[in-house]
Parts: structure tokens; sequence; C-alpha cells
């Protein structure tokens, strides 16, 4: 189905949630040029939440999307841990690092009772979900604010579960896309469809709306996507050079030099897979290791060195999270760069 | 570049080769309706290559393409093939095959002065290449001819180089195609593109007409890749129902199951890697083995045990290529396909 289909917003474009590398100014500024901006909550604690809320609301009154992931969370797994310390042991050596000293960190939660009764005041257009759905109950908390509730699909299979367990529109994650996999019937990486070919599989096969996602950087990409079937889009990796995101300085280095060609999906960084620029570590260790902790523990053991490694100026140990289309980045507001990506949009 | 470009046909569609699912009757039915039909000649001996284009000839007055692999035959590794068979042992054991009695296939030859002279007098319109370019001298015999020198790029490296070295266009093999990828500079999957990322990128990096591979299957596919900047499209997967195609009943009844919604990139059938539906020694052996022997000298330890499996019925080791999205596959004339393929395409 590509329409009746409405965001609330002027151009059916979506900015993707990026949690690490934006807020809410990005968010804001692609809400005001007519965009559904989003606001990553994955990674803030209670109050980091609120204040970005209230921040957003602030800056825009428009509809902005909130994202939350909602996996399990595991329990610690200390052999595991130690496994993981261990095949680090040569780089704690080389920074110095005591590995019995590395605490754990804040980590990622997933969308819970506190979470919602926190954003419930906010009152979000839209409310979108990484690694499936929240249970029924707290789903029909957030739909019965009149939110519309987005997920993301990696395969036929995940979308037509998301679309039976009560999701309002489908984003077809193609394995372009920058980021964590939002796969979450399979663990299994082959499992994974390029956008041309994923795009649609998903809009035959399910009734709703679907959003495409990966690749896309440019005017050009925007419409190809609708002309897929895609009812509107979702765009990341084009908004992180972008003034009001948030990217490090290394981390825009890399998108702009020739190391952005090359990516790959890596657990090394999380414990699950997601897609960034290859770098050293991803190239010594390899991009998938089995003996990662559990997502979101594997983010602690490697912290101490991407924290080191950045204070010399190297991104050997960051996540550099990147699509497979860097090549739409652009160091300009991101207002503009939303109304770039719109240009070849029929008007309305 | 987008245009001009021209193969000589009326429709920018090249009906891609598939060898061991097509011949010459698929390619002269694509050419009469207006695409550019192509003959896979990688598996064929040169009386079956004489014989092949001689039909192609009587069958049709349009230009069609003959497609090539360039790759540098490996000189046979006796270990390696002990240590394969000795993963294919249980299937041995199984099907009571003695893999002592296992003769060597009639495996793929890459393009020679030998080739070129047989091809030579049937003057293609179109000569296509996997896995780089043949030598300079044999390249330049093929341009003597007038010939347009096609050749397959996974990466915008391989599209510069591919460039560089003579090609007069780029197919941008994105990694949703099925059957063998292209790539010829990297054997590491992970520098692998999906479409909607690489044909914008390559379009980009050269000043060739681009064809877009992979994920194409129906009509919107074909104008999006326009969209995205493509001068032509390349279709493989959509055609392997139709009647002039050779595929066999359990490689078509493969890919109207929902089997077909899972492919991978494996190199258990030949060596390399290439795309197909995963299938029971894909599953049981994980679809990348280090143990293969080189391309293409794996396809012979396989073959006894696809003989034996085909011949119970069951396609456990066949290899089931086909792109990440067969949904366009429809058992209807390749004419007829061709034309649904080109109706969003303006009228020229």
């Amino acid at each position: 189905m590509q329409l009746p289909f409405s965001l609330g917003t002027t151009l059916p474009i979506i900015q993707a949630p990026m949690a690490g590398v934006q807020g809410s100014a990005l968010a804001a500024a692609v809400c005001n040029a007519g965009g559904l901006g989003s606001l990553p909550c994955a990674m803030l604690s209670p109050q980091q939440l609120r204040d970005e809320l209230t921040q957003l609301r602030q800056l825009t009154d428009m509809p902005f999307n909130v994202n939350f992931f909602c996996h399990t969370p595991p329990a610690p797994d200390a052999a595991r841990e130690t496994r993981w310390r261990s095949a680090l042991a040569p780089y704690y050596a080389e920074y110095g690092i005591d590995p019995s000293s590395i605490a754990a960190g804040p980590g990622r939660n997933p969308f819970n009772e506190e979470t919602a009764a926190l954003v419930e005041a906010f009152r979000p257009a839209v409310v979108s979900f990484h690694f499936g759905l929240p249970h029924t109950d707290l789903l029909q908390r957030v739909k019965a604010w009149g939110a519309k509730v987005l997920s993301s699909a990696t395969t036929v299979e995940e979308a037509l579960w998301l679309q039976e367990h009560g999701a309002d529109a489908i984003i077809a994650q193609g394995l372009e896309a920058g980021g964590h996999r939002g796969m979450f019937l399979s663990d299994n990486i082959t499992t994974q469809v390029g956008t041309f070919a994923l795009l649609p599989q998903i809009v035959q096969a399910v009734n709703l709306p679907v959003i495409a996602a990966g690749g896309i950087a440019d005017a050009r990409g925007v419409a190809a996507a609708m002309v897929l079937g895609a009812s509107a889009v979702q765009v990341g990796t084009a908004y992180m050079l972008c003034p009001e995101a948030t990217t490090s300085a290394l981390h825009r280095a890399a998108l702009q030099s020739p190391a952005a060609r090359h990516t790959a999906l890596t657990n090394l960084f999380t414990g699950r897979p997601a897609r960034g620029i290859v770098n050293r570590v991803i190239r010594e260790l390899g991009p998938l290791s089995a003996a990662t902790p559990q997502f979101p523990l594997a983010t602690t053991a490697m912290a101490p060195l991407r924290a080191k490694a950045e204070a010399a100026g190297r991104s050997d140990f960051s996540p550099l999270w990147s699509g497979q289309n860097a090549s739409g980045c652009k160091s300009i507001p991101a207002a503009e760069l939303t109304h770039q990506l719109a240009a070849l949009l029929p008007h309305r």
C-alpha cells in the first residue's frame, strides 16, 4: 500500500535515528525543514532523555520521532567477558590499560515502562523501534498516545511479523544501511538483503506503508526508492556531516576519506552486527567475532581502547558507523540537505 | 555519463548471461523482443560454442552479447582437493560414491586466443566479461571487431580499473545479484556493496555508461535503476522460469518456493563466491568454506553428489543460482517478460 500514508510532515523523508552522533539539534532542524527528525534514545539516561525531549519541543512545533531498542538485556557472562578481553589483550598492553580496571559502561537499555511514562508527556507523533517491538501492553500504551509506530524489517519474514504485531508502517532496512542491523527473527547474516531487492518484496508482502532505508544518499536515491514502492525514505549517513550532528571530528574525517568506501557489518563494538567503516580493530580481528559478549555488553571492553586511541587522534577502536553510500554526506545545514534530498519529489 | 549510449538495441535491457540455465534460445528471444540477449560461454566446449553461436545467428538478426570469464586457471592442488573431498566424505558415504572414482569435470575456461578466433566469425555486437578483462592484445582484438566491451564491477575501485583498462561500459553488479560475484581486485566479501549504494557511486566515479545489475526484477526496478543513473539494466533471475531457459525442474521449483527468499554467497560449488538459494549442503557446511579448491576446480568434487541427489529428485547439492529478488520470475515467454520489464521506461 503506498497511500494514504502521512507522517504528519510535509516531506516523506525521515532522518534516521543515529545514537552517538546526534541529538535534538539535528532532529529539530530536519523537522523544521519539513522532514521527520528522529531522536535516538537507546543510549540516553532518563535525565538525558527528558532533557533532550524538552529541548526538542522547544526547538520545533513539528512532529518528531523518538527511537528505542527492544532487545532483551542479557545476563552478564563472566567467562565470555574474560574470553573477549583476552582477545583484546594485545591492545590493552599496547595502550597500557589494566583489563581488570575496566568498569561496565552505561550500555543500552530497552524500551520499558519507565521510559514510556517519561516519553508520554511529550506526545511524540512517531515512535520507532529497532530489534522488533516492545511487548503488547507497552505497545498499546504507545499507540494510545496517538503515536504512529514504526519498526525495521531486514527480511520479508520480519516485515510480516511486524505487521502481525501491530506496527503502523515498516522500515525496510536494506543491508547497505549504516549502524545496527534491525534483524530480530534470525541472527544469520546471510538472510540480510540489499535495498533494491528487499524494498519491493516487502511492499509486495505487507498491507502497510513501507519506508525505504539503506544506501539512500541523495535526491536520485529518494526518487528511486519511491519508484520501488516506498511511501517514505529514511536517510542516515548523509546527515552525519551536518553542523547540527555531534559526529566526532575523527568520524567526520573517516566519512570524507576513501576509507568510507569500505564498510563491514561488525559485532566488535556492541555484540550485534552493525555497519561501520573498516578500521584497524575490524581489520585485525575480523568484522564478526564469535567471542564478543552479547549485545550490548561488548561495548564495555572496547571503551577504554577507544578513549585512549581517540585521545591520540586515532579512530582505530571507534565504531565509525556508516552506510555503504557515504557519497551524499555534506557539511551543510540539515535543513538544506533535507531540501536537496526532496528535490526530485513531485510537488505536493 | 548517461547518454549517448547504445547497445544497438531498442530497449536498454540486457538479459544477464547465466551459464547452466540458458543458451541461444533465451538470448535470441530477448534480442527479438528488443533487448540484448546474452549467451553465457564460459562452460561451453569449442564445438558447443560454435553450435550455439550458429543457432543464435539463425534465430535473430539483432545484436547479441557473448559472455566469457577471465580468471587465471589455477594449478590443481592435490592436498587441497583431498581436504575438500574429506569434508564431503559423509555425503559420498550417504550416496555410496567412491571418492577415488571422481574424474575431473569439464570445468570453465577463460577467454583465450582460440575462443577469440572462433567467436570473431560471428561478429557479436557486445562481448561481456566477468572477473576483469582479458589481457590487452586479446581485448584489442575483440574491440577491432567493432564489439562493445562490458565487464562487471563490484566496487568503485573495480569500476575505475575497468575504465582504465578499456571497457566501453561498466556493469555495476550489486550484491543482490545471482550467480558469481564478478569481483576481481579483492576476494574480501565485505567489500561487496548493494545495488542502491554501488550504482550511484560508480556512476559518479566513471566517465562511462553504467549498467545496473542485482535485485532488478520488474518494471519498477528497471525504472528505479534509471533514476539512480543507470544507462541500461541487466536482469538475470527474472528470466529463469521462461520456457526458453533451460533451468532444471528442481531449480524452477526452488525459485517459486519460499526457499528463494534466502540466498547466500557460497563458494561450495565452484570455489568462487556466487549467490544461490540456500540448500542442504550450504546449510550444513556453511556457505563459504576455506577448504574448497580454487575456482573452478571445486566443481568436480560436488558433481557426483549433485547427479545422485538430482536423480533422486533432490536439489541438496545443486547450485540453485538466484539473486536476492526472485519475485519477478514468471513462467512466460522471454519476449513478454522483456516488454513487461520495459513498461515504465519512457517511449523512444
